[in-house]
């Protein structure tokens, strides 16, 4: 089968790939995939990752499964896991301790013909919600991740510092909450969604020090924690939404002068994301910026890196 | 001015009443009235009221306020609170032991051509919040308090019994948690109205026991109370969103093994209630079964007092 293949940070599209097949998993044609931040550090060096590389997905099983999941679409769970370890036992199955994880550790991902998953990791795609919608439910999924970890009040106020891919889903599943959210965005298309989306904006220079009750980051960089830091009140909740490339410098006493609550925020509930797309409280769409076919995925992939660029999806067929 | 007037159990339409003037409250003209179930239970002999009933509404400032207030749309929060009590000074008003409660607890309401409220307690309307939206806040408040008391996670399971005039409203912001709601309904233009918001019902014989994370009674009735308790598993939460008449009896050992969470739920915060209307994420609209002339109270609130009937809306002037 084709494919986009990752080595030593390259990338190349290849035509020689055998079809995944691996006990146990499902193969699944896949139909539409999304281009993610993690897929860009991936050929930037961050992750040592060698295969193919992608893990935002919808598609459809074609074989190895029973027949009434034949023909269905899905969408995947991105971790592998072992069912058997700590984590797996104790309810936290995104946390295995042998996890593989789709298209980022050592399991090939879905810039690709063709991904295999198990059918534990699949869920049914409901008919009315179509695959453009479909390929976002691992991003939303993953901003859904902080309503799970954190109680988040109506009343409260929030800040979001941030709003590229992750940040714009995680402002509409913040909204959902009724707090007062103020975003802040850097480019004018990112202002434009939230508006649209009656999402509030702020700038930097209008964020006030110490008055948030809970402030997420979704920059990923130093200056953007530093920012989030400086707007939390004491005993607030500071989400870390991005993950960093290499080390950040903190001043931990002032977290503990301050009893704020650090919450790291990684993989989310698939099924609310589902649903929350279906009944349309959720619209990803907004966030679509290009389309290349399957083929043009390293183009595509170039496109993604540009600055202030939204989701970039690849679609396999014509 | 003229106004519902109620006494004794019995309602009746009084022409002869003083504009309210009392010292630091702003007299507001009323523009739309909600009728809800307290008015009803007042009616019933629930309450012991005497004077004019209603506490939802929309209105306009039109004296005892400063200039800049006159002639803004406002909404009202129920609770006149003292400021001084250990309620006011710990953070929870609503709770204040010395209140009085519009239109329920010695202070006039809002079924009348003005009322008066203490500038703390108003809240502006957007400009793109309609009245038929606006006069909502209230009970849409009300709704949200679920929200401001109990963490609901977006994977957890939860039922909503009752799909009353509160219950609508209640599916519309626990449907904004992503949460898989089902919630019980009796009445045909119940479910419809949920199913057009992408909400699920279910039928009470569908009901699994021991099922739900959260259960959320919003029937009022003891039959209600016992289904919820039972579709609760254990360590779950159940939140009681509707008074009770008379007496309830409890199997509170069955509380202690099963280690239940109990949540008494009454008013709710104004500012998200707007902001969710305003972004449109909940739309009340929809629950609107009836308008009347604001002289015509007293056929209304009969016409809201039957079995399945919606919201019912008093409109004072052309």
């Amino acid at each position: 089968m084709q494919a986009l293949w990752l080595e030593k940070q390259k990338t190349k599209w290849r035509t020689d790939l055998p079809l995944p097949q691996q006990e146990g998993q499902a193969l699944i044609k896949v139909r539409l995939a999304g281009i993610c931040g993690t897929d860009l550090e991936m050929t930037r060096g961050y992750y040592p990752f060698t295969g193919i590389p992608g893990h935002e997905f919808v598609g459809e099983v074609v074989a190895n499964a029973p027949a009434e999941w034949i023909g269905k679409r899905v969408v995947g769970e991105i971790n592998l896991t072992c069912g058997n370890c700590h984590a797996c036992q104790t309810g936290s199955p995104t946390h295995c301790e042998n996890r593989s994880v789709l298209g980022i550790l050592g399991k090939d991902g879905v810039f690709a013909e063709y991904a295999s998953l198990p059918l534990a990791n699949l869920h049914l795609v409901p008919d009315d919600v179509p695959d453009e919608m479909a390929v976002f439910t691992e991003p939303l999924a993953a901003a859904l991740e902080i309503n799970q970890q954190t109680h988040i009040q109506p009343s409260q106020r929030i800040l979001l510092v941030g709003a590229g891919r992750l940040g714009l889903l995680t402002a509409q599943t913040l909204a959902l909450t009724g707090a007062d959210l103020q975003v802040l965005a850097r480019y004018p298309r990112q202002i434009e969604i939230l508006h649209n989306q009656g999402i509030a904006t702020i700038r930097e220079e209008e964020i006030r020090p110490r008055a948030y009750d809970v402030v997420v980051e979704a920059t990923g960089s130093a200056a953007g924690f530093a920012l989030a830091q400086k707007a939390l009140r004491p005993r607030g909740t500071l989400a870390l939404k991005s993950t960093y490339a290499g080390n950040l410098t903190l001043n931990m006493s002032a977290l503990v002068v301050d009893e704020i609550q650090l919450i790291g925020s990684r993989c989310g509930p698939f099924a609310p994301a589902l649903r929350l797309m279906q009944s349309r409280r959720v619209n990803p769409l907004p966030l679509i910026a290009a389309e290349f076919p399957l083929n043009q995925a390293a183009q595509a992939l170039e496109q993604a890196g540009q600055r202030g660029m939204l989701k970039v999806l690849l679609r396999n067929g014509g």
